[in-house]
């Protein structure tokens, strides 16, 4: 491996000082071009980069940020993440990803590390509301922000969209439709995000005088076994279910999976409407009915954010205002109809 | 934010030497749960943990690890990532993930951000056959693996399933259902992955001793427009072509919801078969047949093989032979039929 390259041989190679090359780094303006890429060639010709770990120490600034998500590979968590990635990049920050699958001691050993590694803040797509470790972050000012969901107590800063009224929104759209028996499908209620749509679902029956039924309800892990088990039981009940409000787009996608295998047609023998608005719920296959959680200005404005937080720590008020929250949109596609009478 | 821990407060904290303090933190064998729990205790009252910044400038060795995808929204390198992730927390890593879009100049800025973060090695799933970039990483003896993908000189080390012979088995899958007009879609050739796909096609076809068509391949950007005009030219000529081969699950479902839009059924009036087996293939409202590429078992083996090269540094050997060629499988869905007489 070739040797540590530092900011001195740099100044050394391109015949400036070292406060030049620093200058050149940290990407500040009015500098000559030809200075420019007389220091981008020197860092080029010694090998690939000066030592940000050094520099780190010197400026206590490391120009990386933490990101941590529940689940990667949900498709969610991957757009955002990208969109996270890019952004950032944009605005000339690394990302360090780090991947918790939902359990809360890799939460806690994932914000070790990144606090470890001196991230200048951190990006969190996934926590539970009850969770105080975030909150302990927050409390100590160290630069966070939630996205897609938030803390119970409402004191950390988040970027998410009204998921009340979103799941109000999809309720009444069902209703609209004549259904008046809608079951219910999510994981459980421990993330802010599953709370309030459920909040939202239940607020729409009660305002349209539905009662609500805990047997059209399903709270708990999604697996095929346990859903078809529902699905058999909202189907055969004397009063049979004729939609189905899912949680997620993910939820909503297995839910037709199992309709499917049962020979249960949608929109036909069953209305389904998602939530999430994820790429393939636009695809003709599923072409699933849902709410749009506007996920990638729901990135943006994350990093936005945090990047203005780290770079006005001293700005109190700044740090407090850091929340948004978006307006959730029904994007009405083929899986859901009027209720035929 | 909390001051700066380190591990002198640790020890003095639990009562225990520094030395002691280290073992805990690297997991050394041998130490008793009691003094354990003392450490970690100690630990978290402290603060969140350990700097990881100033135990690396003592032991050299930051314990992360880098990965770069081209595309993280792309299932495959989605569902890799998440596999990456996980295997390396399980082996004491923890991984920064850059996306490089595909994008050469980002490849540059990636790598030089994650050497400067003093990562320990790096996995790069996406990188173009001819580069340099990772040779001249490879040849300064930095620990760096490929998977899905390798370089047209054989000189880095790479986990991959054998592509060529993946393709020709699809395409013989083809042949065997007695398609002779057999189309190929794939993106440039730039990358070894599709480069040896496009080989194992042309292989088959030759094999049964099936001209090659230079008008039944597509090569290029895979846009909705440039994809439609292919289909209408494929299925309007007049030999027809009877089956497609995609040269990614994710090209292979556009293209079977092109055929969609199109009214052309799948595989009544055309067969489709891809390539990889990422998990939407499976769905039953995809249900395609394809190759699989065995991703998480390649996920496995590249992480493995980096860590003991970052472990073993000084064995020359083992740095020669962390290559690996997984066989690919051909997964029968609905999506292939045999053609009608």
């Amino acid at each position: 491996m070739k040797e540590r390259v530092n900011s001195k041989d740099v100044a050394k190679k391109a015949g400036v000082s070292q406060a030049t090359v620093s200058r050149v780094i940290n990407k500040y303006p009015h500098i000559r071009d030809t200075t420019k890429e007389k220091v981008l060639n020197a860092i080029n010709e010694l090998g690939f980069t000066v030592d940000q770990v050094a520099r780190s120490l010197n400026t206590r600034k490391t120009s990386t940020i933490g990101l941590l998500v529940g689940d990667i590979s949900n498709s969610f968590f991957a757009e955002t993440s990208k969109e996270i990635i890019s952004i950032a990049r944009s605005l000339g920050y690394d990302v360090m990803l780090s991947n918790t699958d939902h359990q809360s001691d890799n939460l806690k050993t994932s914000l070790a590390t990144l606090i470890g590694k001196r991230v200048d803040g951190i990006i969190v797509g996934s926590v539970e509301r009850f969770d105080e470790q975030i909150q302990t972050l927050h409390d100590s000012k160290f630069p966070v922000i939630l996205y897609n969901t938030r803390l119970a107590s409402g004191n950390c800063n988040a970027v998410v969209i009204d998921n009340f009224k979103g799941a109000r929104i999809a309720t009444e759209h069902l209703i609209s439709l004549h259904h008046k028996k809608i079951a219910y499908v999510t994981l459980p209620l421990n993330y802010s995000t599953l709370y309030e749509r459920m909040e939202g679902y239940k607020q729409a029956l009660a305002d349209s005088d539905i009662p609500y039924d805990p047997a059209s309800v399903y709270i708990g892990e999604i697996s095929t076994q346990a859903i078809e088990n529902f699905i058999d039981i909202i189907m055969s009940s004397p009063e049979k279910c004729t939609a189905v409000f899912a949680a997620s787009d993910q939820i909503a996608i297995k839910i037709m999976e199992i309709c499917k295998s049962k020979k249960i047609k949608v929109p036909e023998d069953i209305s389904i409407i998602g939530f999430d608005n994820i790429d393939l719920s636009r695809s003709p296959f599923i072409d699933l009915t849902t709410i749009s959680q506007q996920h990638i200005k729901m990135s943006e404005i994350a990093v936005h954010n945090l990047v203005n937080m780290i770079e006005n720590k001293d700005m109190e008020e700044e740090n407090q205002n850091a929340s948004s929250v978006l307006e959730p949109q029904l994007i009405i596609r083929g899986s859901t109809k009027v209720l035929d009478k």
